[in-house]
């Protein structure tokens, strides 16, 4: 580029202010190490001398299988080469494989339908002369496509692919991203952000929450009254669903759609006050928290309504399971209503807990015909479940334990609520199946792998992307890479990388904090107060909610939701601090950092106190 | 909000380093000044003591006329307050009115189709008690509640509406911007953002430039061949056109498409090459500039296909003008085909542009008979060419002088070409009538307004934000606003406050730049990058053209395409600049604001540098 005739003033300015200006070198260094950015890490990668270079003759082709789905994904991944080098690569279609550069040899499709089992293992090599990419699957394919990108790095006046040979498949078969989609709705463009992201960092599980006590999020042509009453008018349409399945599955991504029952059910009972448990709400749930109202489990009525409700929905979500929740169900009247307790007297239930068992068993049932594993969360798991259920783990890691000890499988999710605001490191170290775990060889299979949550209290459509990324990046490679990836230090120096990659594909996570920082001061002039925000993070839900009284009415406008989890400076300083207190007291070069970053954070502060005394939220 | 254990812990290790925080305290001042952050400004203002304060009660309600697009727009306008106040206002309908706070009296809905002509005059009256709002139409009601918005202002503690009196109407009914997809498509959703900042400025038309020699971008049934051939598979479907019309018009706007012949038409010519002045292209152009194609005025087959291409498009836009493009015609064959120097001497056509002038007058025609208008670019205006035409003048302001000395409407685009990258000042100063223009009072209403110009070769979807805004806000005010507010020093303030506002709305104009430099540099770490290239902004688009033969294959993604024209730096330094000179050489504030200045931009250059030697394309 050249300087516009701006800079041209602004450097003969300068040079009448007698301000030296310094002139641009350029050296060439033609490294071709490798800088091992890649995220997940790899199972095996094995470093050669020499490097593969880049050239807009650059071009990828399939020399066995092909798919218009590998097609699309081969094309997407010279989109984001392109995008990467500027390099102008043809678009040519990938068909036309031998003569290739990059070359695709795939054995076949894998499965008509993603599972649990699919082979994702894929082989990458990279020599002077060319780049091989081998896959049982596509799936596998698609996934060191991904490598692939990731793996382009620049010497300093070019863009080159380091000679590696890298032998790679995931630690965990079930790798997910759960969102709550009833407390907030996103739209669903946001969604597709979310997937391109998810499919970046190898995440192979969305598990759409669609319905809660503040929402019903998914259209049902059966009972219309169902989003007509029970959602604000802000729902997923059946063409939407399938929308974002065909995208999905694009990225093979499976989507696991959650109903929630028989709890969490406000907006089923605005709609259909006779499946409640005798007593209906009259609106739907603002507030936050557990409800008290549940499906009628003692009526024959829920059942079919739930056998012709998931049925139609078994139409629209390929996926070989299904969600039902099952958590935090509270229903006075199971404990009251004499009609219930004469229910569950005859079918000999002896408490709650006994009767949400029956109505587990029974839903469970009705998945079972319509060739449906069940998932749920973890109080489900009581003496009476059949083993042909998946269990989500929430309150700990003992469930997880406990069931795969009984014969059930399980997912994690305990360690990884994003709505926690923990940070990217603490999160980082929670192993959905550490060595230590007391199981045996059979059972640690039980184990399918983790579930990331982001629960929506708190969050909408212009803090999402910043409240799930990068953080969910380095959850990612917990339940790919292999158990002993555990070096905090280098998944931050990687996650800084990644982090601008998401962001380049659509994703706002890190352009979300400064214009909420715009907005809240009403002028592009934030640079103190971008220093003095850099420092701090939002709190976690509880803390939140507890001091703001948050409902599902409150405007998420303020500053803790322009703030970002975890933000650069925090790890930053807490290296420095680590490091000042672990050398001798004469090297003060640590301790010298800490104080100018202090004293930069401090020299904002006046600023930003004249900037808080105008708008009110920002106060 | 409360500031996370993560900031105690920086408060204590501040406390530790012995470096002093300050704490914040905040004064309640209850001022009732109005702070005239509008864009555009009203034609007449009268600001009185006190002021409205908001509160979670505010509401809205019509008193006269209502119709589904004045309640939606009601609705957004809600929307938008709570945004901004974070005050959780009600989302009652609109129609229940005469006990809101907010009173809108309309008389009537306008014309079924918004036309020239629209009365778009409103009143806004605030005082402690309530606030009026009063329209002739709806289309002026909409107006008024974009200035509504824009008018709340904060004290310490709290948002409020000064007392005011206003009174407003656009100074031009023609208040255009125009975009080129044909060089670079854009999503629907880029388009949908776009029309929001329009309507917040008042801007009232979208000029939809549709068709360009490097791609036929909207789809036809009857000639499916255009977007098939000519398109590379990136056009606005039916659906699409009618979606964004509909958008359009709910936000007062309207669409002119523009379908450019009879030259910069090689994409029909690749799908239809009977259409060509007997040399039809072998492909879509890839370069920029003008091309040697055109469509033969001399066959009768090519005015029954525009009759029958017209017709089809007659059906989609409802405007009652569509443009007909007709700049920079160039085809060789013109002088050189015997079968066209024999048609030209049958119909007594001198030269080529008597040749087009008579393709002009067949192509109004057909306009005619559909009940169109005619606009063009300057180059139609021909002594032969009948009144009924709008001249858009982009050569100079030669053309709308002469078009009106002769009778014709005209809009000035000359001096609103954006993709020249030139200040908001620059372009603020340019008046489409300026009151030396040499004409009578009946000649000077045929100047309608101006089109702002968007030209493509340089944007695609993730830079246009940055090129459009804000910039298109200054000039929209030119359009609106008396011909006496010419402030660009309060420009520059007002336009800092709107700049923000936008965002809010969805546009990315100012987050785009730091998303540009992060992806360049491969980390969020960019202070110093950020701090240099904040003096920076891109080249025109002759100059980068030249410099980097730029085609529609480049990719899009250097330096120059991260950082945005106008950046504030550069009036803050013109205006120290301009101080420092002005003042007393005693006095030497100005001197040294600007050396701080330099000396932080001077400060980054070291680390830039080393950023700059890593990726090639950030080098």
């Amino acid at each position: 580029m050249k300087i516009s005739s701006w800079a041209q003033f602004l450097v003969r300015t300068a040079i009448a202010l007698a301000i030296p200006c310094t002139s641009f070198s350029q050296t060439a260094s033609s490294s071709a190490a490798i800088v091992n950015n890649l995220m997940p890490q790899p199972s095996s990668l094995t470093a050669a001398p020499g490097r593969f270079l880049l050239t807009p003759q650059f071009s990828a082709g399939t020399t066995r299988f092909n798919s218009p789905r590998l097609d699309a994904a081969i094309h997407e991944a010279m989109r984001q080469l392109r995008q990467k080098t500027g390099l102008a690569l043809a678009e040519q279609s990938a068909s036309a494989g031998a003569g290739s550069q990059l070359k695709i040899a795939v054995q076949g499709a894998g499965e008509e339908l993603q599972f649990v089992e699919e082979d994702e293992s894929y082989t990458l090599s990279v020599s002077s002369t060319g780049v091989h990419l081998e896959a049982a699957t596509a799936v596998g394919a698609i996934r060191g496509l991904q490598t692939l990108v990731q793996l382009v790095q620049s010497s300093g006046s070019e863009y080159e692919l380091p000679a590696v040979s890298i032998r790679d498949s995931p630690r965990f078969p079930w790798r997910g991203l759960m969102i709550d989609f009833g407390r907030h709705f996103e739209p669903v463009d946001v969604l597709k952000c979310t997937l391109d992201g998810m499919a970046a960092v190898k995440l192979n599980v969305f598990h759409w929450h669609l319905t809660e006590d503040q929402g019903f999020r998914i259209e049902s042509k059966l009972f219309p009254k169902l989003t007509i009453m029970g959602s604000d008018g802000l729902f997923y349409t059946q063409e939407d669903v399938a929308e974002i399945v065909r995208y999905a599955r694009a990225r093979c991504i499976r989507v696991v759609p959650e109903f929630e029952m028989p709890g969490h059910s406000t907006a089923w009972l605005i709609a259909y006050p006779e499946l409640a448990s005798d007593r209906a709400p009259d609106s739907i749930r603002r507030e936050f928290g557990v409800s008290d109202f549940a499906l009628d489990p003692a009526r024959e009525e829920t059942y079919q309504f739930i056998q012709r409700f998931l049925g139609e929905r078994a139409g629209l979500f390929p996926d070989a399971y299904v969600h039902i929740g099952g958590d935090e169900t509270v229903s006075p009247e199971w404990k009251t209503s004499p009609r219930i307790q004469a229910f569950m007297r005859e079918h000999q239930l002896k408490d709650s807990e006994a009767l949400q068992a029956y109505f587990n068993r029974r839903v469970l049932k009705i998945l079972t015909g319509l060739h449906k594993h069940m998932v749920g969360w973890d109080e489900i798991l009581t003496p009476a479940l059949p083993r042909d259920v998946v269990i989500q783990s929430w309150q700990g890691e003992a469930p997880l334990v406990k069931g795969a000890e009984q014969g059930y499988q399980g997912v994690l999710s305990a360690g990884y609520y994003l709505d926690a605001m923990k940070s990217a490191g603490e999160y980082y170290l929670v192993d959905p199946l550490p060595s230590s775990a007391p199981l045996t060889p059979e059972q640690r299979k039980l184990v399918l792998g983790g579930e990331i949550c982001m629960f929506s209290e708190h969050v909408y459509a212009r803090t999402i992307d910043s409240r799930l990324w990068p953080r969910t990046a380095a959850i990612a490679e917990r339940f790919w890479s292999p158990e002993q990836v555990t070096d905090v230090d280098d998944m931050y120096r990687r996650l800084d990388v990644v982090s601008v990659r998401l962001e380049a594909l659509g994703l706002r996570h890190l352009s979300q904090e400064d214009a909420g920082l715009r907005e809240l001061a009403g002028t592009e002039h934030i640079d103190e107060l971008r220093t003095f925000a850099s420092a701090l993070e939002p709190v976690g839900f509880h803390e939140r909610y507890d001091q703001q009284k948050t409902s599902r009415l409150t405007v998420l406008d303020r500053f803790v939701d322009a703030v970002r989890p975890d933000p650069p400076s925090r790890y930053g300083i807490e290296r420095l601090t680590h490091d000042f207190l672990k050398r001798p007291k004469t090297d003060t070069a640590d301790r010298d950092a800490l104080r100018r970053w202090f004293e930069v954070m401090a020299a904002s502060v006046p600023a930003v106190e004249r900037q808080m005394k105008q708008p009110p939220l920002l106060a």
